[in-house]
């Protein structure tokens, strides 16, 4: 009893913390959801009431295009209007790219010591639940620290990335000239999970050509009928000199406005997307870690290991048999 | 009784084509297998028992690196022994980068019509096994198919690569010079899975600085005793030139030789982790397959989505409910 409300008073105490913008109480959070700590999830449920108010704004596109410097324009016409901010640079290309995200934290320093804005980075991808698992706590706690804006930006294309950026409310999907000769060749995936496309580095030759090859993507592409009959408009932009930001802010505004219009078909389809999600990546690190907690290191655990080596049994029968014994 | 007899028939007639090399009905169960169709496990359960006599050669790096020039030479070099080779190129970034991978095939075309080449790509993750999973059932095929050498070339540089790479015998980073500048930012990750360093490219400015660089950071880092005293060969290629081929081959050799040599400890290892991801990867798929079939479409399960959106409950009490009804 007694160690019972010790504890809740602890987590009591750190989520008023947090709620009240304590910097500190926040990052330790935010460290012990990316390390997959199970008494995280303590903090995430009592914080979790509180959410569900940011707008988040997902950013995505390949290496190089300029993300961040985009990212970091972002911030400042949002600060400029009196917008907190909350950004989550997510990276699950460690191991390799440790440099990457180092980059992103230097080119956005200049906002570092601005109260309105707290930027955080995310590596690691955790055991089973996955990189969008953690991605979806540490936005969880900068909505419930009751930042206005959220921007998440995926350093990479995968699909992990794709499965962040698509829960957020306003998906932008980055390119830039030059990308034109193969623009035929991305799959339309592409065309499905964007709002709005930025072309970035439009002072590059080739620009005309990659809005009109997307155009022409867009004008075969059927599909996009799913999207309740947004399509999805081409900002260019030149980040680095901060062209076209304005412009994207209001497409942004103008795809906030088509979600939220009449019946919020649109919006409730995203926020059932993102809480499914977040559900279902629960369950799958749960139900693995408690499966792989019973299993590893018993001795009967070694031997199928052992047995599997030498071909004496397969993956597949093992793994019949362990679901039967675990699963009702 | 007849079905399955008839059913049972089937799947060893598929596997006596697949062993004796027949493509048509080995691209069918790749494409089953990495669609995720269910089916496709007992086949990969009737070839197992055929598997593990192929030598896997992981090839990682960053986009643009020249991965798949290299690839391209280590496939005529192995001809050239009169080895027969399965290769997979595993591109995660779908949907963004249809057309990485059909510039991958293009690029190695002219092996397409030798029949001691089986070339193929994959690029969908599947819904909860991971990309890992159908990596691993298309090494095993190959595997099945008699292959000596099989070559995993990773399209990206995340976790997902990194799991598949460092589960083969050799796994081989790829690097340009030029990197230099941020290597020392690479974080220690890199070092630990790489059994052999490629700087291609090495006609390139900075190739002596980034081979230094490497070689201090390998000097400094003691967990490398860990892989049982091997310390990476760094080779510098031109793939597009064919220089340092044949060196790389001569250092895969020697890799292969350390692994074998003595208490084949380091080999074992090696195999452990690999049959041991392909157990839990399976576990993992099969068990969310079983548990979200139940869930979705029911009224309940409706209603807890609801419940989420309006923040009436948080996932974490919803996913330890779900997971005390399943989980015995």
């Amino acid at each position: 009893m007694t160690t019972d409300n010790g504890q809740r008073s602890t987590v009591e105490q750190t989520v008023d913390k947090i709620l009240h913008g304590n910097i500190r109480a926040t990052a330790r959070l935010i460290r012990d959801v990316e390390d997959g700590i199970v008494s995280s999830r303590q903090f995430l449920k009592a914080l979790y009431p509180h959410t569900g108010t940011a707008y988040v704004i997902g950013i995505s596109g390949f290496p190089g295009v300029g993300k961040s410097t985009l990212v970091d324009q972002m911030i400042e016409a949002y600060r400029a209007e009196g917008k907190s901010l909350g950004v989550l640079a997510v990276d699950p290309t460690s191991p390799f790219s440790g440099g990457a995200i180092l980059g992103d934290r230097v080119r956005m320093q200049r906002h570092g010591t601005d109260p309105g804005v707290f930027i955080r980075s995310l590596a690691t991808r955790g055991h089973f639940g996955g990189l969008t698992r953690s991605t979806q706590g540490v936005i969880d706690i900068m909505d419930a620290m009751g930042k206005d804006i959220i921007l998440v930006e995926t350093v990479g294309v995968g699909q992990d990335e794709v499965d962040i950026v698509t829960t957020a409310h306003t998906t932008i999907i980055v390119l830039i000239p030059g990308m034109g000769d193969d623009i035929q060749a991305i799959k339309a995936g592409i065309l499905e999970v964007a709002d709005i496309f930025v072309i970035n580095k439009a002072d590059r030759e080739g620009v005309k050509k990659t809005i009109n090859d997307l155009q022409a993507m867009l004008d075969m592409n059927t599909q996009r009928k799913s999207k309740g009959g947004w399509r999805p408009p081409i900002v260019a932009t030149e980040a680095i000199r901060n062209r076209g930001v304005p412009e994207l802010l209001s497409q942004i505004e103008a795809h906030k406005a088509f979600l939220f219009s009449r019946t919020k078909t649109q919006l409730n389809k995203r926020l059932r997307k993102r809480v499914l999600q977040e559900l279902t990546d629960n369950i799958k690190e749960t139900v693995m870690t408690k499966i792989m907690a019973e299993l590893e290191g018993s001795d009967e655990f070694e031997q199928m290991i052992d047995d599997l080596v030498k071909r004496r049994t397969d993956p597949f029968t093992l793994c019949d048999r362990i679901v039967a014994e675990k699963l009702k």
